[in-house]
């Protein structure tokens, strides 16, 4: 019998935001793999921290944050090379993954080199989609409204064509893309609408309307939550 | 000093998929209210039922599932009242909300009509989109994938147009508007990209390609998801 790996969601960030279902899974296996910093602390582990109890085989898999992805692909072969091992001597592993496994998460990249050969199961979790919404306090979507989710490494020229053509949008992974991206929201006029959310429901939360936020910031865990129609829900 | 109103989100169906933070609020809470059919029984309810804990003060909100809007608003300004009576007094309520409340939750309306008087919070849950990603056994949306997420209820053309344009998307609401959309589907060329999956998460999940729905099915909690690109992860 070989082991199944399980990919848990645990939420955006506040420990209790975790699913009961998590939290069984994560409590009663015994191999504990999670991504990390190349050098450093994993924020997945950090997130469980509180829920953890006693020890664990833990597995920290470290990927290169390069731009070329095949430093980044080799090392996610390692990893599912190390992940089964345990699995084919049928210890179950659990994989961490902010917020939910399968939006944008990085544990597809596991998925993608190890369901074929083991059995996986997904729990999904709270996403930071919703909790950036919750953190505005302010729906991300309301009765027939398009919801647009953008990727800001995507061209300003696509980006801006997306944006003219919906009601709401998040857009993700801001990163190093910041200045391009509040120069596009700006230049369609929607800087009003804009606003920019870091690490949601942690404990250093930041909200900001994005017309507060300096071009050369170096966002973090942070998104952008666009709503073009204001309070649609009233 | 007034009570506070917490929309909670219990996620799409599994009562495991619960937050803890929803968990506690809603076990500590004396007065819970949710949406429920006219006539008959709560979804949100029977969620959570495993979790409750002896007697509370049991608030159903029943909307009339009406096309003409008023009646429904009618509705809520009636149960902003009734649950306004509870804070008034100091009285805590949570509201309860399938998936998340944010993400095309009704639970927007009764926000709406309360926030601007007493204090409400928020918790975000696992909302019905990744929970089908997640039964898929598939990633919604990978790298920097476009995810547009669209309410059936729209135009066939503005779905056109917007499904042309996007690597996934995820179809809501799809209900009486099934035989509609899985044509728009069909003519796009889409029909092999296209999954249905009714009561994600559920015991009577149910998963199929939509080429095997017919099109006169009466879809209930159901969504269509599409991916373009296939297996982007692999």
């Amino acid at each position: 019998m070989t082991g199944t790996l399980y990919g848990l969601g645990i939420g955006p960030g506040d420990p209790e935001l975790i699913t009961l279902k998590a939290l069984k899974l994560l409590q009663s296996t015994q191999v504990l793999a999670y991504p990390a910093l190349e050098e450093g602390d994993s924020l997945a582990r950090a997130i469980v921290a509180p829920h953890l109890n006693g020890h664990k085989t833990e597995i920290a898999i470290r990927i290169p944050m390069t731009v070329a992805r095949e430093p980044a692909q080799v090392a996610y072969d390692l990893a599912a090379k190390e992940l089964g091992e345990h699995l084919k001597q049928g210890e179950d592993v659990v994989v961490l993954c902010e917020g939910d496994p399968f939006f944008y998460g990085s544990f597809m990249y596991l998925f993608g080199r190890i369901a074929e050969d083991f059995p996986v199961e997904v729990v999904p979790g709270v996403s930071s989609l919703t909790a950036c919404a919750t953190a505005l306090q302010s729906p991300l979507s309301a009765r027939n409204d398009i919801l647009t989710v953008l990727p800001a490494p995507l061209d300003s020229r696509i980006l801006k064509e997306r944006l003219r053509e919906t009601d709401s949008a998040a857009i993700m992974k801001v990163g190093r893309h910041f200045a391009r991206v509040r120069e596009v929201i700006d230049e369609m006029g929607l800087m009003e609408n804009a606003r920019y959310i870091e690490r949601a429901t942690m404990e250093n939360e930041k909200i900001l309307p994005l017309s507060d936020v300096p071009p050369d910031a170096a966002p973090y865990f942070s998104m952008i939550l666009i709503h073009k129609r204001g309070q649609a829900w009233k």
